[in-house]
């Protein structure tokens, strides 16, 4: 183990937090000279249920907190994904940023039909909070993510610095980290400096995945969704506030052509409403697919994209 | 898909070859402007079972064959761990070199027991041609990546030079690669220009993977392994051949402290043939552990190593 994050650790176990929030330490790995930390606790948010997330830690927390940029997984992915096949914690460590990976959903709330499918419930908890009564004690990703993962990570006494968050996903994790970033930038807590995206659901209003979670998921629908679950529709309403957005998609990606991910829809709302290519790019990469290996190839370009803000 | 890529893919799949050597294309992913293809085939040496492979080829296969490196992968592993969590094909795309991913054991040879253990049998072939009856007809891991390999891919009109050819591995697969290796130093074919792995088994004669291994496989047990089959004797016996030898192994890494690997006996047995730091090179990784997160940390610089001597 690195020494100096073994020995925050340590301390960190022992200071006293909540008991309701207490961290436990499922797993770690040497990587990258710094070390990937798998913790597990009990959501609140989450109904109670035990929650999972993977943190990066680089070497460089030593000398202090660092900035945290939060990875948001696909479709049927949990924290582990991201960790394993992103090719993510090469640039980080050179960077000195930690990544936190949270899982795609609450496990195990046992709701009548939520495994049913791959592509609602059980991993696809959409980065909303429900508003049916069916699902809204549990699948609530929007707020475990923005505050209860922060929060449990502070009071744990991790070296991090909350000041300097940015996000980025993969396809429906896409989808939650232009909503998270956007959404913020309406609401004026302004929590992420810069957000980016692989194959996201870029209109989920307007096609089948994203139709089918909100009327699940909302007790308004897709209605309901307009207002705060669609990144075309957000960015929108927004035309007065900065914003830096990085998107690729791949040309060969089977859900692209089958409409799900819409980033033309996304690149088109961004310019009628005045953003131009330094602070909305959407690159289309000719001839890749949805898998972890179009990832791996643009991955340390989205972390040094990331790493010009939260370094700024 | 690279244009390129795709067109010699076209005119292999449509040169003819033997039909019972024809590969069927599984996949393919694009990936850092190369790409992964997994190919299946129906195995002669494998006792007719269908096998898979990966295959990375890097962009300028445009240009003509490239060198090609193959991984082994460990215990319970298939063809595609390295592949997805190695690490090594951003650096195998910047230095212009094919990698080829074998599976690691036959695949429902049907042979009783062969199920049972997880190091034994099924996802364990530990890289060796089985005399024991009861295995010899399926277990023939050596010939399948050395000989059958080679000569499908060469078949098919795929663009490797095969004269150009190194070998890395992980845990079993680096106990493949290194006597895989040394086998060919020693038999004097030389068929491969380099080798390096991360925490091989370095002598399995003397640990309990490789006895219950070779016990298996082998109609004369330890002792027939002796000859062939453990790197710390191979290397032994070959003072006076030039070797290009690096390993990685991790001072965390459960395996090693159980006394599976045993990375010092092989550093010594190389020392006392005559070996020294520039042919022989045996790195401590402090703290590092067994897992992909220790290989991914450490994959570019084994793919820089391996392209010194490929491109040479």
């Amino acid at each position: 183990m690195t020494s100096c994050v073994s020995l925050w650790f340590t301390l960190a176990i022992s200071s006293p937090c909540p008991a309701t929030m207490a961290l436990q330490k499922v797993s770690s790995n040497k990587v990258f000279d710094g070390e990937l930390i798998k913790y597990k606790f009990k959501s609140t948010v989450l109904g109670d249920l035990d929650a999972n997330f993977n943190l990066f830690l680089p070497a460089n927390v030593a000398k202090g907190p660092v900035p945290i940029l939060f990875y948001l997984s696909g479709l049927t992915c949990t924290e582990d994904n991201g960790a394993q096949k992103g090719g993510f914690l090469g640039p980080a460590a050179k960077e000195g940023i930690a990544i936190l990976f949270p899982d795609t959903s609450p496990r195990g709330a046992g709701i009548e039909g939520e495994d049913v499918d791959w592509d609602f419930g059980t991993g696809a908890g959409f980065y909303l909070d429900a508003t049916n009564p069916k699902y809204s004690k549990h699948y609530n990703m929007l707020t475990h993510v923005t505050i209860e993962l922060p929060k449990v990570i502070e009071e744990a006494g991790l070296p991090i610095d909350f000041t300097r968050q940015s996000i980025f996903g993969h396809s429906m994790g896409g989808h939650g980290a232009l909503t998270l970033y956007l959404q913020s930038l309406h609401s004026g807590t302004k929590q992420y400096r810069s957000v980016s995206a692989f194959s996201p659901i870029s209109n989920p209003t307007k096609c089948p995945w994203g139709e089918k979670a909100f009327n699940g998921y909302l007790q308004g629908g897709i209605e309901e969704a307009k207002e705060r679950y669609d990144a075309t529709e957000l960015i929108s309403k927004l035309s007065k506030t900065p914003v830096h957005v990085l998107i690729d998609y791949g040309t060969g990606d089977n859900f692209y052509k089958q409409g799900q991910l819409l980033p033309e829809n996304f690149l088109k709302a961004a310019r009628e409403a005045g953003y131009d290519e330094m602070q909305v790019r959407v690159r289309s990469q000719e001839g890749y697919d949805h898998s972890y290996y179009f990832i791996s190839t643009f991955g340390a370009d989205h972390v040094h994209f990331h790493a010009n803000f939260l370094k700024a």
